[in-house]
């Protein structure tokens, strides 16, 4: 089952179920009017939900009641949500940045998962711009897998706790490079360097994804482009260290967790550099270790950015993640 | 003006007006039914909800649109947020951590405000219990005052982003201080040591605080008690470096800030040390540094902690948090 979010009329927009073929769409106000009522009802809700859907599969839906699915009219699946618990699960991509400043990965990130609290207020929809106001301050992608909860309850095991993974998204986890180092060596971990993500059009349920959804892993390319240039298309399954249960096990382990909570996997990284990268950052770290500096730039005003993962059919599972970036301007008062 | 939510039947409560002296409280399902629907449209609604207050403050309610305002029903403002953006601001506690461990206090600390995004996805009303599975995790309070604002735009001025505090509360930052040197050593700041948080059963707007609320802080001496003695009572204002509005231009410098956005002061400290302290952390500092090493050990089950301010006229402006610390219980399945 897909669902996505239409924008408006309110801040959390309007749910709808989305076809496996992200043709259509169908509004069900009656069964939940945002996605945040779903989840936070999601045992009733759900059925409901399924059943709209198989009705939109099976082209039982009146023409009426259809809607073309256009990705620019939705908004992030959870316009605004109550919590955004970001890992780094890839260690390929933490070795590469430690390495890039000379220091060796911790034995103890084996065993114990990066995670930070993100911003959560806000996410840009697919195909919003991402807002900078100088580029001064090295704007970057981070390419990311994400999955949404139900309520976890505190101190789950991570088998507990991956039942929890209600949906499955794309995230463009926005990095702003150059205001990072000096609010990492504060010691209280992002704020500033860390601005809105963006979800991709639609989030999809575990058994939407057939195969691609096993040990608590997304496996399949990830493909991030730069101005319709590849900049990687790197699998995001086989060398995710911590499966979502681990992760959300990390996150919930002294507090419970309510539903709609967004886990983010971190920047999907592999060994094989043939493959590439998911953020801007891996690219310039593997271009110091290799040639003493980083030559890439980061993002420019006018970039566009897109993220998207096919099925083995060369179908979009999530629809396109697809921004462009422009300078923030700042609104006049009258 | 003194708004409250009392718990149910959803998760995020019924929205109150209540009296200045706190006993009696009056719904408001009309005018907005909970304080996040207030704050998303709070021009629009701010001057119902002021003349319900000014109705209930003239006795010109009849009976039975009366409740008696009973704190221990009252959830959290609002029992789960979009943020939490929590500052460190008075620098006398920054700089006595830092001192226990030989370390100084940078310069720039002086200009630029020390901020973690903290957990939002649920508070605890102001009499329910702390829940901790281990003692040992070091269980500590830190009373703080902190501001709920309505919307930011991003890259506000100090004074701009001042305009935008729509109320003001206290919050018990409840921290597990055992857990937190290793996650800080892991360089992505507080997640697993920072739990849920607490809130005073009334959240206040700044005008009703009269002159207690002046140049972006609240002035009045903030008294923590562990079972009835007194742990400290110092000023929230004069030693309060960056004001509120300072703190959400910091939060607000590269992306806007969603209404709701709750914005913490960090634990109250002063310099003269005979008014004691606002968290067990500071406390232990100072017996560090006084006699070598700490004695007063952190909160153990059983242990009551009580916060609360008293107006010039020993009166609670926003009520007392007054919360158990108990052993966290996993719910058995049936």
């Amino acid at each position: 089952m897909k669902l996505a979010t239409l924008k408006g009329p309110g801040r959390d927009g309007r749910l709808v179920v989305v076809s496996a073929d992200l043709m259509r769409a169908v509004e069900v106000p009656r069964i939940a009017p945002t996605l945040q009522a779903a989840l936070d009802d999601w045992a009733a809700v759900e059925p409901a939900l399924r059943q709209a859907a198989d009705r939109l599969e099976q082209g039982e839906l009146g023409r009426e009641d259809l809607l073309p699915f256009d990705p620019a009219a939705a908004a992030a699946p959870l316009p605004r949500a109550y919590q955004f618990a970001d890992g780094s699960a890839y260690l390929n991509h933490v070795a590469l940045v430690r390495r890039a400043r000379g220091a060796e990965l911790p034995a103890e990130l084996l065993d114990d998962p990066l995670m930070y609290q993100g911003a959560s207020d806000g996410f840009l929809g697919a195909t919003e711009p991402i807002a900078v106001a100088d580029e001064a301050f090295g704007i970057d992608l981070e390419a990311e897998v994400a999955v949404i909860t139900d309520d976890v309850p505190m101190g789950n095991s991570p088998e507990a706790a991956l039942a929890h993974v209600k949906l499955v998204m794309l995230l463009n986890d926005v990095s702003l490079r150059r205001l990072i180092p000096n609010e990492l060596a504060k010691g209280f971990g992002f704020f500033q360097g860390k601005p809105r993500s963006a979800c991709s059009p639609v989030a999809v349920t575990p058994d939407g994804l057939g195969d691609a959804w096993r040990e608590g892993r997304l496996h399949g390319a990830l493909r991030s482009t730069i101005n319709g240039m590849e900049l990687g298309h790197p699998d995001a399954g086989a060398e995710m260290q911590f499966d979502f249960g681990r992760l959300i096990a990390h996150a919930a382990r002294t507090r419970p967790l309510a539903a709609g909570t967004i886990v983010g996997s971190g920047t999907v990284s592999n060994h094989d550099r043939s493959v590439g990268s998911s953020c801007l950052a891996e690219v310039r770290t593997i271009e110091t270790i290799e040639h003493g500096k980083a030559t890439t730039a980061f993002l420019k005003f006018g970039d566009r950015v897109r993220i998207e993962m096919l099925d083995d059919r060369g179908r979009s599972i999530f629809g396109a993640i697809d921004q462009e970036v422009v300078r923030h301007q700042e609104r006049r008062r009258p």
